[in-house]
């Protein structure tokens, strides 16, 4: 028999409703909130460590949740009311949990492979454009995504939910410009700036050797760091009445002319 | 001396409200909300009859309007209070204007050249996605754009907004996707779908003729007929957890491939 909860008055509620609403919260505790079954399995098969789960009979069976094969130190079963109040953008699929942040620190990468393949994005702040730039690193499976200079918090519930789980599946570095560019000349990679400023078409750079692609944001671009240091400056040609694509279109075409060129 | 409006509950500005509200008052009156300078000159630019002006001294010089260099019928003085409580999420650019609709019949489009560039989404739903796909088309300078069986009205505040003004610079058809599929087929277009089945990677194929890319939902992909009746499916390949990549980004990803086939 787990805990029950039925009143949205009880303790582990609000805390569940702060973890959510304030990154604050989620730095204090190094914890954070996953809700929803798949995500919770990519956060498992992520290495996340889960600290509790609550669950709502009347929307997913225990048994479901026992198949995750995870020892978690409590179990609460929430009445409807309960998850309802605290179940983001009043989502059905019944969990929640609370799991420890990862270190994503630069010295923590771990690399399967040498030919390197790297996503860089400098100060993203949409958690949208954040969610669909890990999706689409999940699919051309880079070998670690940067966000230098980072404006959101990684863990913010919008950032899970638009990136369907990707910010479990990818391995994510943060630090400063300044760091993420030592790193990348130390390990000799060559890096490419999607800037307009002195740069080539993306087309003609050969990106089959160890590479980064690195974005800015969409209102300011990248900081002159970038721009300065970078092996070649890159731009995709636009031809229309406005020359801004969203960031992470603009991430996703480049990162798959690099795949294409290394033959997937 | 233009007609001032101080009270917020002016017959006037709740028109307004409804217009930005409900795409049913939109389709009522042929007519739709642009807010934003930028969005004003695009659409002016793309050809849009402007009906009605409001702006807001606090917030934008009359000068900058006249420069517009459009005649109005009608243009209003709104006070501080009633321009914020119209305008969309607190934008303060100061300028809303009502124009009229365009004709977005298969049989509206004109095109000056003859090796056609297509995208097509079926079936997009969310604003976010489908203003995306706008500044991409806008920036790859396709040809048109076609909405298939379409299910968010094209005047929503969140695409003008998330499309940066794009969906008034591309031109833009709707229709079922039946009659897509004959319109494509009569002008002997080739049609990839954006799908896994029976289909082949996206840098196999050519899409230096006359091409138009199709891509479905995340939530659904394309229907059936998309699939069947196509030149060729082609995919893109996914190597990580989730086979899943944002319906802007796979576009924006196809799109580029024939842009650079075609050497841009």
């Amino acid at each position: 028999m787990h805990l029950q909860i039925s009143s949205t008055q009880n303790k582990t509620v609000k805390r569940l409703i702060q973890l959510q609403e304030k990154s604050r919260n989620r730095k204090k505790d190094g914890v954070f909130i996953i809700e929803g079954l798949r995500e919770l399995q990519l956060a498992i098969k992520g290495n996340y460590q889960i600290q509790s789960l609550y669950y709502c009979e009347q929307l997913i069976s225990f048994e479901k949740l026992e198949a995750l094969n995870i020892s978690v130190k409590e179990i609460f079963q929430l009445s409807l009311e309960v998850y309802q109040k605290i179940a983001y953008r009043g989502s059905t699929e019944g969990v929640i949990a609370i799991a420890h942040t990862k270190n994503h620190d630069l010295a923590e990468l771990t690399f399967q492979q040498k030919n390197l393949l790297l996503l860089i994005a400098e100060a993203p702040e949409k958690p949208g454009n954040i969610g669909a730039i890990l999706r689409t690193a999940d699919a051309a499976k880079v070998d670690a995504v940067f966000i230098a200079n980072p404006k959101t918090d990684l863990y913010n519930p919008n950032i899970i939910r638009s990136s369907v789980g990707c910010v479990f599946t990818n391995q994510i570095a943060t630090g400063s410009t300044q760091e993420i560019i030592d790193f990348l000349k130390e390990k000799k990679i060559n890096f490419y700036a999607a800037t307009l400023q002195n740069s080539n078409i993306y087309t003609n750079e050969d990106f089959t050797q160890p590479t980064a692609i690195v974005v800015g944001t969409e209102a300011d671009g990248l900081s002159e760091q970038w721009r300065k240091e970078s092996t070649q400056n890159i731009y995709i040609p636009m031809q229309g009445e406005i020359d801004s694509m969203n960031v992470s279109v603009a991430a996703g075409i480049l990162i798959y002319e690099a795949k294409r060129q290394r033959g997937f």
